[in-house]
């Protein structure tokens, strides 16, 4: 390609909507622009590097045995209301009607749609496992689009859904998704993680994984174990053991104390003189609008996310004041568990105190000695905080966990019989009886990983692609548009590196050197080949982007080193 | 791929809602499934057969010198507004509201948003011209969706713009897609012709082409020249001169004639004795909600596209009973020009008649001899016809026109300066001056392709793929999935076949002969390799679908020859 004829505008400044690094680089680059909050369209320098994303998964999903087909994004609202989806989803699910008044759903996901389209193609064990993909734009109408690509309402994604006659199949079309994915983000040059990652009510242990890219503008926190390869979503992360520290057993009884203004647990530690770790820190919550009170230790946080699975809710809030006044008669701050009429859940932690300060329930009080099961009944207890850097890992037992921030990349899920369920997706087994599928479902967000890459691989000066994703494989830049000799072995370069099938781009402008280098700066080709005095000898600098300095060497040799890097590696 | 793990399902008997061969064979043979009316999934094999037509569209527009990204679908309808098609565009056009209550549309088309994009991008001459395109799902809430693919409400469709400094500069663009419709066309191995389209208000002359795949089932009919190669949509054709029958000078003075119930032309010439083509036939058209009358020879039929744009109107309807009577005094079929107070627009036609019969605006009567300009004025006089099988060709002037049915697969359109009028795409010209951009806009409906080969490429049996689309390149077919010798050869024959980089399918069930031989035929693989008895001597069927003969020939010269028949021909 010749850049004068390239459709693209370099910006100097970053527009001042742009927070992450990742976003200011591909407006500044002319990869991306934004029609509306959320939705971008991709210059034809973005949509080579989408485009490059997009071979990669097709090839190793392919690897995998899945088959490609290409669904609607139209969903009749019909579907959604079978799986329960419709209410349920929110302002998030872009609805719309057609001409006759029906009802639909722009997909934001498929679940519904495939497993209606599989039960009408497959009856018969014999026609299983089958693990079908496709890539294609999504809708979903986010509260707060932000970040660029990073959380779009309009966005390209490979959604993936297996279908098997046992949870053992599953198994196996599970492993293979989390194979491919982990050989597609390797290919896509990402520093990444699978985590452990929150499978709601369904799924189970290992039932779901999070394929994150570190990065610190990440939304999502990870807890990773420094002496085993544990690795979770904070929403999911356990904490292992503390020291058995045998909590001494409080033989005086609950006793009332005066802590005016105490609303927190740093102002209440500091007024009584006591350690965060000593107080029970008492929330109240509503469940799907049914009050409950939640206990941990003052220096823990809830986890909502476990809160909700435990409980089996769809909705769970932090109760507003007048209502806790309500269920406590304190207002919040002095609220604690003792005489509460409502069900009590207590995080282990909580429990391994033996006793603790916890609020008395009455305005400017709390209570010293407060004993769970002496005082007050715990209706249930378990894992429902936040892990802790610094936290025991809760698989080796020997590390402790560091907090990494992550991008997620992409999911792989064990659905189970949600979906098939739901939309009576059976298929009759080798003893011809009726049975529910087993599915598995499995997301890649393609626009998400463009931004990631940018994210992770950049400098100040502009972007640095890996070999595999760049828009061009090698910028070709004279120095000097004048100079008669640096534009033709510029020019036989071009043609030399074409005709060798590589993807060259020559900066034939008539612009200033310094304003090509800062254009090639912020496109972030890998290879950067300038064609400067040195043409007069058939020498030229060869600059791979963001790795060592520049070296001035042969034109044949610099063709050469391209051809060399760009040559496919044995796997 | 091994068949008994493809995704596919075949259908004996074609689903009752298909009325199109195409659609009922796309169905049968499981490549497109019906999730709503007008709103498809394409099932792996169908899928197969879109990516390949994407890639001879994708290379072709590259060759042309176009380049590739992506708009969004989501479309502000701010944007619609300006360019004024937000009412004008109907029904058609599916609007939504974001959560925050903003106004959307789901993309038809992206001229508004390409040219407020391109504004933003090119200032200068300097960075002109550019053809831009994308290859997307486009969404039209159709009236009445039929024929499967034909008429879908959401669609995948090639779209370009061009933009340019001057009409020269778009001639040169329009016609550089024109050369790439036709070799794509072409490689799809369709039946097309290039037609003369409408082009409404803009474009004039020459200003838009339609492609059109020739098809029964065609909607649109289109008027060829059996002598020279004139070819143009019916709303579009010309008749060429009438044979100049010098019409007598009618001495007579119009004279009424008592007509009781003859209202239609063929009631009246029964009834009086003459030919339809001497009556003058009066039509009332409300236009933009104003009455005109239009008149035309009893045996032509009126264009309500050229009359429309001669009217530049963007509404054009015949007038109910009512206010015909309103405007003329007369019942319907009794309506003539003598005496009306409304404007009068007479074709060409009538003008050659010298004089004829028309209605007397008067119940039951009709009048003799009435002449235009004598016995009233008209307004104005063109073209307002639909051409006839058998006119003479307005091109050459020798031969006759013929008439066939055509599916229009692309059109090629110079826009001119609409779009970037309405959303200030401008640019500063070599003296420093500001221009506004010419536009040309270019689609291809991809899945409406598909559609059309499935139409024209078929026989009882099932669809015949060419080579270049078809979703595998060989199928593999032992007789009998018992006999070991078959099923040896035929895993050999695939596994050579796939070295060679030959997209191959086995079928590895265990099924009947007959079955297999069925669901291949619906399939449609262009060759098919039977491998039966004669395997015991290393020799197997070679059969080309829907071509000749099947050969018994060794197997590995099947092998050469289905290498012989894919390998690239030069061009």
């Amino acid at each position: 390609m010749r850049q004068s004829s390239l459709f693209v505008n370099t910006l100097r400044d970053a527009p001042s909507e742009a927070e992450a690094a990742s976003h200011q680089l591909l407006l500044r680059g002319g990869f991306i622009r934004q029609l509306a909050a959320g939705v971008y369209s991709y210059l034809p320098l973005g949509w080579r590097v989408l485009r490059k994303i997009e071979s990669i998964v097709r090839e190793e999903l392919e690897r995998a045995g899945a088959q490609e087909l290409l669904m609607p994004a139209l969903q009749p609202a019909e579907l959604w209301r079978q799986s329960g989806r419709y209410s349920v989803y929110g302002p998030e699910l872009i609805r719309l009607k057609d001409r006759h008044d029906r009802e639909f759903a722009l997909g934001p996901t498929h679940e519904e749609v495939i497993a209606s389209l599989v039960k009408n193609e497959i009856g018969s064990y014999r026609k299983l496992p089958v693990t079908l993909f496709q890539i294609q734009t999504k809708f979903r109408d986010e509260r707060r689009p932000r970040f660029g690509l990073l959380r779009g309402r309009e966005f390209l994604m490979k959604d993936a859904y297996s279908f098997d006659t046992s949870w053992e199949g599953l198994d196996r079309s599970y492993k293979a998704m989390y194979k491919a994915y982990a050989r597609i983000f390797e290919r896509c040059g990402l520093n990444f993680k699978p985590v452990e990652a929150d499978a709601g009510a369904i799924g189970g242990e290992g039932g779901t994984h999070e394929f994150m890219a570190l990065a610190e503008i990440g939304e999502d926190t990870i807890a990773t174990c420094g002496a085993c390869d544990y690795s979770a979503n904070l929403e999911k992360a356990k904490a292992g053991p503390e020291e058995a520290a045998s909590p001494e057993a409080d033989e005086e009884s609950a006793q009332p104390i005066h802590t005016p203004g105490a609303r927190t647990i740093e102002e209440v530690a500091r007024f009584l003189q006591i350690e965060p770790k000593d107080i029970i820190k008492t929330l109240i919550y509503l469940a799907d609008n049914r009050p409950v009170a939640v206990l941990l230790r003052g220096d823990h946080e809830a986890n909502e996310v476990k809160l909700k699975n435990v409980l089996g809710v769809e909705e769970l809030a932090l109760a507003d004041a007048a209502t806790t006044a309500a269920v406590t008669g304190a207002p919040t701050g002095f609220v604690g568990p003792i005489g509460l009429q409502i069900p009590i859940l207590a995080d282990s932690g909580v429990l391994g105190m033996g006793s603790g300060t916890a609020g008395a329930n009455k305005a400017d009080y709390h209570c010293r000695n407060v004993v769970p099961g002496r005082d007050f009944s715990v209706e249930r207890t378990g894992d429902f905080r936040n892990a802790k850097e610094g936290d025991r890992c809760p698989h080796c037992e020997a590390g402790t966990l560091q907090f990494h921030k992550g991008i997620e990349l992409g999911h792989v899920f064990k659905l189970g019989t949600k979906y098939s369920e739901a939309l009576n997706a059976r298929f009759l087994d080798s003893n011809g009886r009726e049975q529910t599928m087993i599915m598995g479902c499995y997301g890649i967000g393609l626009s998400r990983v463009m931004a990631a890459v940018a994210e992770q691989k950049r400098d100040e000066r502009g972007l640095i692609w890996p070999l595999a994703l760049a828009p061009f494989q090698a910028h070709i830049i004279p120095v000097s548009s004048k100079n008669e000799t640096q534009m033709r072995t510029a020019e036989e370069l071009y043609g030399r590196l074409r005709s060798l099938g590589i993807e060259a781009i020559l900066d034939d402008r008539e612009e200033r050197a310094g304003v090509k280098f800062n254009d090639s700066d912020l496109f972030g080709i890998p290879v950067r080949i300038v064609v400067g005095k040195d043409a007069e000898n058939g020498r030229v600098e060869f600059i791979e982007r963001g790795i060592g300095e520049s070296e001035v060497i042969a034109a044949e040799e610099a063709v050469s080193r391209i051809l060399n890097l760009y040559s496919p590696k044995p796997d």
